[in-house]
């Protein structure tokens, strides 16, 4: 599949990104051993490029009252939600590395009420399902459930953060049509 | 994960069943090497596993102008619309090893849009989807948008038959909390 | 009206069917004093219209918590719901012979809140439109509600079972533009 | 069913209405044999009483290029939509008796595009369904498609108009819970 | 922008209109300084003008348990759900004129759950977007609710009859593109 | 109302925020007059005020072949219909301003349909709604129709990027419960 297109927009090559872009993919790649196509995507937009991955890394790198895993199950869920075929498949790849559970990624994806998920995680994904559909009617109610589940405000803060940031992301890889490696579908079911 | 419920109904053990159902249960084992637990949770109802099986496999083992690949895509494109757990598991699988590719299912479940399938069969499932969702308002314009893809008006019968009796199968999954088998996750993506 | 056709699809003469479905048909129309068009529709398609009829029956003329009536309720709210001509006028039909009152069914069929039926019924029928519409949704919660009316698991799953089947049904006859019989929409009003 | 509530309010006896709206009222019963509800119902407010009845009566008794038959099409296709009992059963039965059709009203009612109806009447009701659920994007298009079916800007006024009025009695008889007299069940059916 | 058409509908001249609807808007015109477009565009069809004003006074000129302002306030909220710049803005400035708050269209229009407003008066938005979209589950206990916040039942007829009336008026601007006057935009934002 | 909770979260002073945040706001004090409440609601979190400015000047500081009124027109009509208070009465002013004209906001906040803008504008905002409500769904017939009005792929780039960051501020602003400034919502009304 390697001459299927990753974005319908131009793709830049490595040697023509600006320099600090061309470091972070590098070092990714070293990392993962690939380069996830959100990276080559979203390098035709420099300045796009470094607000998004900085964005990313605040909510998904920082301290956190919801581990990171909860973190990659929210952006799972409403992806599939938002029929989102590259996050769906990339993060349920992380996921599944992160809880360490080859399951659980398909699960929360396809319906994450039937899930081998806490309740704790089950009204932290009601939650934001409901700030990716209906934002608007988010209300005292909704902090007093999450509160009832051990969620502080700022755990509150962080779901609807993670939730709304890969709102965008899913919006955006949607236009671009952008294509999730190969790689991802397989790693983390071993 | 062997001591999760596979529904919440009851499941009758294999020498509690009629013979006929135990039957047909030991051939599915023989044949896939384990027991497909929608054969465990309907069983509790013999009468409808019966009249179930047999719609099942009057549709898809049938000969038709669509592939068994193309009927498995129909269900797990619809199956995920639909976020029916069980369903998308299960023929998902069925889906990579009859398509002999181990990423369709994945994109199909997630967003057919985005999928490395024909225009023919993304006609198919917008189709599928728009009987799914609001078969009301089929009408001639849906038939003439098929038959210039190549479909007869039997192959529209068979796309709306899938879709429809696993739209059944969906609602009896979801509202049974039936628990697709772990084996299911891994098959066809080697 | 006798010149309308029945279903965009082929109708096969009495003479060409397979001898148990005609045999079936000749019982039907015997009984009835006509034939739906819904044999007719569907046998054109024999091993479908087998099962169709089997689940037919093994839903319906079962021993059940819900009564007949009940059982015609949840099929004449659905299918409304569903915008399906043929069960909304048939199955309306059935409902008031079943439950002896003239007014019911085009009362459950246009809002079944305002319908003169009981809170059983009514928490019956939001169930049902649940399954029907949302059954993703469908948890312990449901079940409460109607363990509280009186419902037990065993009526649980044939108020879903019924409202699948209808479910399928309603598909196929939006898909084959299924002609209700004339004479269905005068029985039970007398 | 007469001492079924025709109403959630409070509903004047005819004695102690205002001597026009009294007049009204008989003048009905006169002509229909019985009062329809709406009239008792609306009666507990008699400004609005009479605003009602005038718009009801220049918008249904106008001259216009949609026969009346066509209007009382409209409020039932509209008032299904909007589940509302008391608009499909009474003009249901107006709607049989206009159009001389013991059977179009169910047809209208529950799937318009399935109907014995014109293809002009049915871009007439499709307007009409946008009308009530998205008028919003009414526009050049909707206009273009009308013309072409031989309406007239005026025509589609009319189709707005009686659209938008039932809308408004639609939700006023879903919020008192006007019940349809028993006569008109069988109006027209003969 | 006087160019600019205010309706798609033909807008008679003030010499051509019959007396009274003449009389009625140069009263208008005296007291507000200008014509509002509303009189204008449904002075085309001069019955439903006469029924329309009656009906409009008859809810927002009346004594009620909700105050005028209360009264805008339905007015703006549902209106803006169902998209009608018209009734938005015309009522949006007299929103800010009865309440004497410069903020409170805007609020109420985009979001009135976040608006500077009292929960009575939330809840009275509640049930009027009820009423708007979902008047088919209006029951007892909405009823229920909005006593709890001190409404009675004239009450609740008030708050159905304003959102059922305007719902009617947003589908006709719809319709017929009504424009606001220029003037509404900034009247009481001093 | 200088009294209002502009957030439900906690809002640092100025002297405990960090020192390039702390300029950031300053500077935009001194060019705005007053410092609009995202700056303060978000800088309770430094790293995502941080990411978020520098998208948010990415995507509305850049040359475009949108103008910065289309980018404004694109927050407001996709940020009413997320209903969010903060972005319409916020970027209602700035395009008011960059629009100079002092009714486009309102107009495109209800229905841009209606509004006084050009057949390319609302071809832009039908896709922005799309990406907003239905991103799933975009392809390459979006794409032919806003080449046919003059956008070019980068241009479609920046509908989509505008749409999608500001679906992330809308559902922030909801759930926060962010308060927009007075003083936003007579500018550029003048």
């Amino acid at each position: 599949m390697a001459d299927k297109p990753i974005s319908r927009f131009p793709v830049p090559a490595l040697d023509d990104m600006p320099e600090d872009i061309r470091d972070t993919i590098l070092g990714v790649q070293e990392k993962a051993g690939f380069i996830p196509n959100v990276f080559l995507t979203l390098a035709h937009r420099p300045d796009e490029f470094r607000a998004f991955m900085a964005y990313h890394d605040a909510l998904m790198e920082k301290d956190s009252g919801l581990s990171q895993a909860d973190r990659e199950m929210i952006i799972v869920a409403t992806s599939n939600d938002n029929n989102c075929l590259y996050c769906v498949v990339a993060h349920g790849a992380i996921l599944r590395i992160r809880a360490k559970d080859a399951l659980i990624a398909d699960q929360v994806a396809t319906n994450y009420r039937k899930a081998d998920i806490t309740p704790r995680q089950k009204a932290m994904l009601d939650f934001a399902m409901k700030v990716s559909n209906n934002a608007r009617a988010v209300g005292d109610e909704d902090f007093a459930t999450l509160h009832s589940h051990g969620f502080s405000d700022e755990d509150i803060w962080d779901i609807a953060g993670v939730t709304s940031f890969f709102g965008l992301s899913n919006r955006m890889a949607n236009v671009t049509s952008m294509r999730p490696n190969d790689e991802f579908y397989m790693m983390g079911r071993g």
